[in-house]
């Protein structure tokens, strides 16, 4: 065996409390080069006079990325303590893997050899709200869904959709245009709206705050927001606004103090500040969003922000019910904050999600203290590489699935805010080059994957748009200049995942097969097992034997051809 | 190169931020794979036309294990971010390793392939009190340090040292005793004092808490222990109090209340209670430390339990001036609960040091929202196998050494609890079989070391005994029976630690030789460098050639021979 590649450390992905009585556990080996793992496991205070008090349990191959094999067990300790290490076998050995090194034999005269979970404190459990593993999120950049209220345009609003997006245009998207449009909404099946910023601020997008505790006059008033959140709630669909606490506008009231009382401002240590006078050329003298003049980041360390930002986060639930916070360049911003930010929105909405936007890794945030989810980017390039670029086969995609799989707890992934794309980034049909088969099969996959997937406003109607502002174009309400039948399929994938549980978080995921662009998973749970069959490729392909007790549910029927782009959902 | 064995994750101890301008990376690869890392860096945000601007920067290699090299490097970001991959380079091959996987060569269109340390912000680094990586700890189990006052003396005391330590007998020490001999422990040198638990308790090791705001009447009043607590800060000494947190004593208020009111008492939700009546056997039905049923383990998930444990904390630091608390049982209560007793402390004493009893892997513990520490039992059991036990040979315990260095950050290293044994374990010169030239080399590596040493009382005048309640003896205060050969060795240590910080903890550690049963290492810094040279074995070894600049300043000549437990310090 090959010891250099058996890896397990506590916390993080490999040794997490999935509920208050549920330890998972999992073990990394080289890809194909161990035949059977156990865990050899106990109480670490159970001792009779017969010695350490053990059992051991099989570990399930759970899944393969590119160099190495997951090994993956469940176990519920009656007394929430344990003592464990590995038992691998391979043909020629059997070794113990324990947290003091590598044993012929298990060690039993000391638990002081083995890994330990200490104790499952039901506290520190990671917890998203119930809600949302069985939440569709739908993402609306309000200055560019609709257009309900002329008589708030900004001045030159330019008539919708007249011309491209641009990094300055304004076409006088609102809050009324989306209470206008609801009916669109449940219509799709959607069961959450992601509002990018719609508090006050200079730009179209809004990530420039001027006033956290104001809407921007271009989008309503309180009391339409108000009405849109109720209007919402009574359509059974959650509102999450986004936060950027990172950095401030320039036209932020505190920042204006700065640049013009300087060194006297009150507002100061708002701000990380490295010298007088503030400049703002040839680069800022203070701490921005990238290098952005127009950001300055704010100091979150200083307790008078903390406590204005925490307020923010408070009024905006107590006021208005929002019910979740989506947090812009989250990974920037001190971990400090974002458990006091944690703790102020859990007490006054216990069922609060807490979003952060991250690109990479991000164990850090996810260990129960800070966020209930990050963005799923890691996802998006997975499943865009594999069917939108052709740049991966069917083999390598769940290769990479598996590895961001196995990079966080499954409490987490079930939770992961899938996407296939967003206001940051090219539209997914763009990345398709066009090819309206390979997008559907992009929803085809968010929309039975494990997480909470995100259609990105119009991507359901066959939108298309390279990376901002490309991909902030109004949305279309043209019927005629709708993709009917890409809506069709998203409706369909959506009414599919409300009536099988299954297919959003109550089933494990497996793949069952993968050559050359197709590919077979199943999502299966004690009580129903559903089968997704799909062919990324441009010509037919091998099909997969379907079992004969699966009957398809939605798609072609696979069993006999694979053709080019085919897709098909079974039942058991 | 073995890919397998190449490991990276950001957090924990491979990417960290080692103060508020510096991040330490580390890298792991298969040992002896790879001839040359380099760090591969640049800003996320530093595009130009030409692309991203990264820097290139060698990393050293810092160590190896049994089966790993590790790398690492330090690096001070001008924005305090960074996105970084590794360039490694063996003789047949070159490669790039990032976050997304491995490339054979450097990817540089898009910084999304990087590894992200997104911002160091300040609030978030691991500090420890700065005056703790400077301290020599005495550990004293109250009961057996000294009787100074026989008038508080428990019903039952013996004469002191009449008999065997055993776990129901006492002998009457308290403060007083500690105060009396306060001149001893100023003129070994050590500058802190870890008490076990002083509190009100039935047990004469007193983890049994009856009252948590009351000092045990064997010891002493109050006005004795800040007497004592004054004594010792005039005289340069520290004082570290026991926290029995995770669990009460049997008689402890609340819980006398439950046994008596079961199902009505107010205090039911204290504890883990899971069926009335409450029985004690044949195993407690409520949760308890290991299955003692004298030790019912307290709900710190409970707001009560928690502001009553915080107030605790609190009021020892307010009204005693106490310099830190030692957390017994410290991994088996919730995180959440030390987050907020961490800033409850550092509120009312920001220089606190906090020690948590871990005897495992701890990293989830010292992220810097916890823990300043924890007692250092990898490092006891490295030193005992391989000078005490002789099971281990010079090489290994570098290995070992090695390894559990990497384990953590460096700032955590730095203040690292290092310990020969305690009132848990046999004490060392047992482990030794009174061999006091094995103790020696144990005092001169433990007190030669990165990490903040501890004594535990008695060891330094070669008491003996098995463990617990055999290593709880009296102390002998009759000189003719102190080892004073061994005194003078370990106060000769003690001021040389103190003469070149170099020794304590402003110098890197690394081991140049390892042959046998010997070893040397230096400890270096800018201004000074000095060499360890011992030999654990019972043979004389093969000497370590001495560099001619260097000049001996403890221990015996060794550049012409290293005798059968010899030792030397040299300075530069």
């Amino acid at each position: 065996m090959l010891k250099e590649a058996i890896y397990h450390r506590p916390g993080n992905s490999f040794a997490y409390a999935y509920d208050e009585e549920t330890l998972h556990i999992r073990l990394r080996t080289k890809k194909g080069d161990v035949q059977k793992v156990s865990l050899l496991y106990g109480d670490p205070y159970n001792w009779t006079k017969d010695g350490w008090q053990t059992s051991t349990a099989s570990m399930v191959l759970s899944g393969s990325d590119e160099w190495f094999d997951y090994y993956f067990i469940e176990i519920k300790p009656p007394y929430r303590r344990l003592r464990y290490g590995f038992v691998l076998e391979s043909q020629s050995e059997t070794i113990c893997y324990t947290e003091k090194g590598f044993y012929d034999e298990a060690p039993l005269d000391d638990t002081g050899y083995y890994f330990c979970f200490p104790f499952l404190n039901a506290i520190d459990v990671f917890r998203a709200p119930s809600w949302v593993k069985d939440t569709v999120w739908y993402q609306i950049f309000p200055e560019r869904f609709a257009n309900g209220d002329a008589s708030i345009d900004p001045a030159g609003t330019l008539p919708w959709g007249s011309e491209e997006p641009k990094p300055a245009n304004f076409f006088g998207g609102d809050f009324q245009g989306v209470i206008d449009h609801i009916d669109y909404l449940v219509k799709l099946g959607i069961t959450g709206i992601y509002f990018t910023p719609i508090f006050k601020a200079k730009s179209n997008h809004k990530y420039d705050t001027i006033d956290y505790l104001e809407i921007d006059p271009q989008f309503g008033d309180k009391e339409t927001f108000k009405k849109l959140v109720k209007i919402c709630h009574e359509n059974g669909i959650k509102v999450m606004l986004d936060a950027v606490f990172n950095h401030s506008g320039f036209y932020f009231e505190p920042f204006q103090d700065v640049l013009e009382n300087q060194e006297t401002s009150r507002y100061k240590n708002w701000f990380h500040l490295h010298e007088y006078p503030i400049v703002t050329e040839p680069r800022p003298n203070y701490d921005t969003f990238a290098f952005e003049k127009s950001m300055p980041k704010l100091n979150t360390e200083n307790p008078e922000v903390r406590e204005y930002l925490l307020k923010v986060a408070r009024y905006w639930i107590e006021e208005f019910d929002i019910d979740g916070w989506r947090l812009d360049v989250a990974n920037e911003v001190d971990h400090s904050f974002w458990r006091d930010f944690r703790k102020t929105v859990k007490s006054v909405k216990p069922d609060a999600y807490i979003l952060g936007e991250i690109w990479h890794d991000s164990i850090g945030w996810l260990q129960g203290d800070q966020f209930d989810a990050v963005m799923n980017y890691p996802f998006t390039d997975a499943v865009l590489d594999f069917v939108a670029k052709e740049k991966i086969d069917a083999k390598t995609f769940t290769e990479k699935i598996t590895a961001v799989i196995n990079m966080y707890p499954e409490n987490v992934n079930e939770v992961a805010f899938n996407l296939l794309g967003s206001h940051d980034t090219a539209r997914p049909l763009t990345f398709c080059d066009d090819n309206k088969d390979k997008l559907k099969l992009l929803f085809l996959i968010m929309l039975t994957f494990k997480g909470t997937p995100c259609i990105y406003y119009g991507d359901e109607i066959g939108m298309s748009g390279v990376r901002d502002p490309g991909c902030r174009a109004c949305m279309e309400w043209d019927e005629e200049k709708q993709d009917l039948v890409l809506f069709d399929h998203v409706q369909t994938l959506l009414s599919l995942r409300k009536e099988y549980p299954v297919l959003a978080n109550e089933g494990a995921l497996n793949f069952l097969f993968a050559d050359g662009q197709s590919v077979a998973y199943e999502r299966t749970s004690n009580e129903e097992s559903l089968l997704i069959v799909l062919n990324a490729g441009a010509e037919s392909a091998i099909p997969f034997g379907i079992p004969v007790d699966y009957k398809l549910i939605y798609g072609m029927d696979c069993s006999e051809s694979l053709p080019a782009y085919g897709f098909s959902i079974y039942k058991k």
